[in-house]
């Protein structure tokens, strides 16, 4: 190999999730090839997110605005919020244009086996944030797994006292354009108990 | 999705080998969430990669100087050179460590459809290179692709002057480790009748 400061890129590169260390030499070598387009404008917008994007110290989105824009935008239903494992989730969401509400972003699940409790968790502001009058429906969007079922229960028991909310979960069932054969037995389980008429 | 800051930054790591629109949106989470561990290193490591690599004007190899520390290596033999495609395949073959002689960069193979032509490669060097006296070997190691071997002769013609270099190829054959039911059948042609006696 050449120089540190080529092998310290190549390491920090494959600290990305998606690249090992051989990817991240083809990255290396890309950003080499192309250094105005895009080496010089990659290391200019890390710097820029350094400084300019910020935890929203209300959901605990990330944005350049605190609160972020969605927090801000006074479009969204005030009484509706959707509470999610972590910022991709809530990306996943918006990019379906189908969540009218706000949002809440834990930033991880309860995990006894990676040591992770509530008060590693964004809980604190979402119980407050329940407790406000208007807040009308919490939907628990934590994933479908040991983990995200168990943080789910942790924040129903904790919402216990507000019993103005009603709170729900997403729906389980079989995917849009999913096969059944691929499906594993809880899902059509499931997806066979929660059956609706045509 | 957030502020543009933050697309601007997912489209360009959406832009290196490896990485899709979707596991550059992991890799910007990642980023964020390991601001001072990831972001700002890997920002700033870049940043110093614009100032400091520098292609060798020798060998076409990138490095933190120039000639680089191949072609500065005064314990390399002066008579050995050995042609690549490009730096990923001057890495592989240093870390076999079975080459003693330095290297030769073309940054990419002749290709009539995609419109590289010799001058978009790294080849009048080469060609002064070659007219050296202590020059002895080289060998072209470009792939075994037909773009590899079309440029393979290109070279080969090119050196036709220089009648003190022997030219050679790699070897082909079976790779180590390799099971020959999953191997292509030109491969193992070519292994069949360079077959050695034990």
């Amino acid at each position: 190999m050449a120089g540190t400061e080529i092998e310290e890129l190549i390491a920090l590169l494959a600290r990305l999730p998606g690249l090992g260390p051989r990817s991240a030499r083809r990255a290396m070598l890309q950003l080499m090839r192309k250094r105005e387009n895009l080496l010089i404008p990659l290391g200019d917008a890390l710097l820029r997110a350094r400084d300019s994007i910020v935890n929203c110290h209300i959901c605990g989105n990330i944005d350049t605005h605190d609160p972020c824009s969605i927090c801000a935008d006074s479009g969204r239903e005030p009484g509706l919020i959707c509470v999610v494992e972590d910022v991709g989730d809530l990306w996943a969401l918006e990019r379906t244009g189908a969540m009218r509400g706000r949002y809440h972003v834990l930033g991880g699940t309860l995990s006894a086996l990676d040591g992770v409790g509530p008060d590693a968790l964004n809980l604190g502001t979402l119980a407050m944030r329940a407790k406000v009058a208007e807040m009308r429906e919490i939907i628990i969007a934590t994933g479908a797994t040991v983990e995200g079922q168990s943080t789910a229960y942790y924040i129903i028991d904790m919402l216990a006292d507000a019993d103005h909310v009603t709170i729900t979960r997403l729906a389980h069932g079989v995917p849009v354009g999913g096969e059944l054969h691929y499906l594993d037995d809880g899902t059509i389980t499931v997806a066979l108990s929660a059956r609706r008429t045509f």
